[in-house]
């Protein structure tokens, strides 16, 4: 068997968990990554993977069979996506849940009118626990959806603390209340208000001179990103933010809790959960095992664009169907 | 749009459980139930639902969508199935998991035959635990599994203790070991022997009269059921286990642990747990999610057997496309 070849649009973090995810995979290879940096100035860690300028990207569809996108959902994507469906099979983790309904209707047009496959929206969320919900909703109509994030590095809110007159770096991590896990976990099913479920935390540079309790006010009091929470602001040295806090850590659970039975007397609680040390490197592996499922999918004659929702799970897995019988199910 | 019509192949614990969850989902209804026992004595939940005697399983073909094969593993289905899918499409949670590759043939044989689709060994394991194991392994190829069951009735071992000698009544719970949890949540991948994983709590009505140390020594001593396990038996009076211990609770945790990075410096913890009040009732919940998919997959065409892996979660819900990727992705 030949292996996949694999391309991958944008080399950031998760460019590089990509490429990691890939080399670990044995029936895929890397060929190439297109950057919009100087090509010179970007070093993949496979040897015999290809550097090349983004503006080139018509230029190797002989030479890949699944490109993934590794760019961001603000800009990158809604732009990239529909654009690279048009040449190549594709996979992307488009994150902006609300706007996925439009994003999808761009990309499946791009992609049918040039009889490729594309995936989208795939990573953590939405993907594994997006697609956790639809398993336990479909197995327990009867029910309430909880989801929890965290312990993890949130990028929008530490960024949304960078832009603060004053700060020189931060980072937030977004935390779940134990006790709201725990009532949902029992099965009570209880009404969560948005401060309830989730703490943040925010360790913060400042700048030399600045008005350290300004900045703290400026942090509690910002709506949509802290207002509605509980948030601590811890001040460190660049020094103790780049030893302590340099990993992007991330994860949560998805929980679904409903009731059976003749009078609804029995209680079931269906829960999925990560714990990850790298965001993006796990979601560079989720895109990895969909640019497989997609691959599969366009050898098969499908064309157009897909979700986690429409994969059946064996086609993710490299194993056979009769592997996947004799020693998974 | 026509409810899908839905049969049911036996009506102990697990045939209930079917029907509830098919009144708990508005696009099915329960049209009848095939029973070997006498017709007149079977009651279902639903008034308008039907009672046949599973000998005249030929007669109702043009009546049902599909049939649910609610029998055991042991002498049950292996005969059912393939017997079923030759005149309907067909869902079974068959469970004995070496038989499973041979079971899949003679049943693919049969819905190859007759043009129908037969899904087959789903349930929670094999189903739900055994589709998360694919999912885990297809996007973390380094790494472990570790399948925890409990705390739950395992009928199994309930049923040899009560052919001990002496044995009036008996309930086997199978309870996951606290610290084997905790040290595969924490990444540790330690190596867990039989006995490291779980622990068997044993519920033992004795006859009058009977030696209740020779029925301990001989639970304990039980080969492949209780000699590998640290066994304790609690003898109690009939009432008091109609009264604590009626329940049929189950439930467990698959969890995948694997490393990505460079130098595989970062860890990840998958976990998918289920705690379910009532083991058939969750049981049967999955078999009338697979119904739809069943249905859909027989409407679109397809024939043959399917599993879980085969199937795309889309397929199990009740909504359309367009609305799981509104609101669930």
């Amino acid at each position: 068997m030949n292996p996949i070849r694999i391309g991958i649009l944008g080399y950031g973090n998760l460019g590089r968990g990509v490429e990691l995810a890939v080399a670990a995979n044995d029936d895929m290879e890397l060929v190439g990554v297109f950057t919009r940096r100087d090509p010179a100035s970007v070093h993949p860690y496979g040897e015999n993977v290809a550097v090349w300028n983004a503006a080139d990207l018509a230029a190797h569809t002989d030479d890949i069979d699944v490109l993934v996108l590794a760019g961001g959902s603000a800009t990158d994507l809604p732009e990239q996506t529909p654009m690279a469906a048009a040449l190549y099979n594709v996979v992307d983790s488009f994150d902006t849940h609300a706007n996925i309904p439009a994003h999808f209707a761009a990309v499946d047009a791009a992609a049918r009118e040039s009889s490729h496959v594309a995936v989208i929206s795939v990573g953590w969320d939405p993907g594994m626990f997006s697609v956790s919900r639809v398993y336990a909703n479909a197995i327990m109509p009867n029910g309430a959806d909880y989801t929890f994030w965290g312990r993890g590095v949130s990028q929008g809110h530490s960024d949304a603390i960078r832009r603060i007159p004053g700060v020189a770096d931060a980072r937030q991590y977004t935390v779940p209340v134990p006790a709201a896990l725990e009532a949902v976990r029992s099965g009570a099913n209880p009404e969560l208000s948005t401060r309830d479920k989730h703490t943040r935390e925010c360790y913060v540079v400042a700048e030399e001179g600045t008005d350290e309790a300004a900045i703290e006010e400026a942090i509690v009091t910002m709506p949509n990103y802290f207002a509605d929470y509980d948030t601590t602001v811890t001040f460190v040295t660049q020094e103790e933010l780049d030893r302590d806090h340099a990993g992007i850590p991330h994860g949560g659970s998805v929980i679904r809790t409903g009731t059976t039975g003749a009078a609804g007397e029995n209680t079931h609680v269906i829960e999925y959960s990560l714990k990850l040390d790298s965001n993006p490197e796990f979601t560079g592996s989720v895109l990895a095992a969909c640019a497989r499922a997609c691959w599969r999918m366009a050898e098969s004659g499908e064309a157009g664009a897909r979700t986690i929702f429409d994969i059946a799970p064996a086609q993710l897995s490299p194993m056979t169907p009769e592997e996947l019988r004799a020693t998974m199910l």
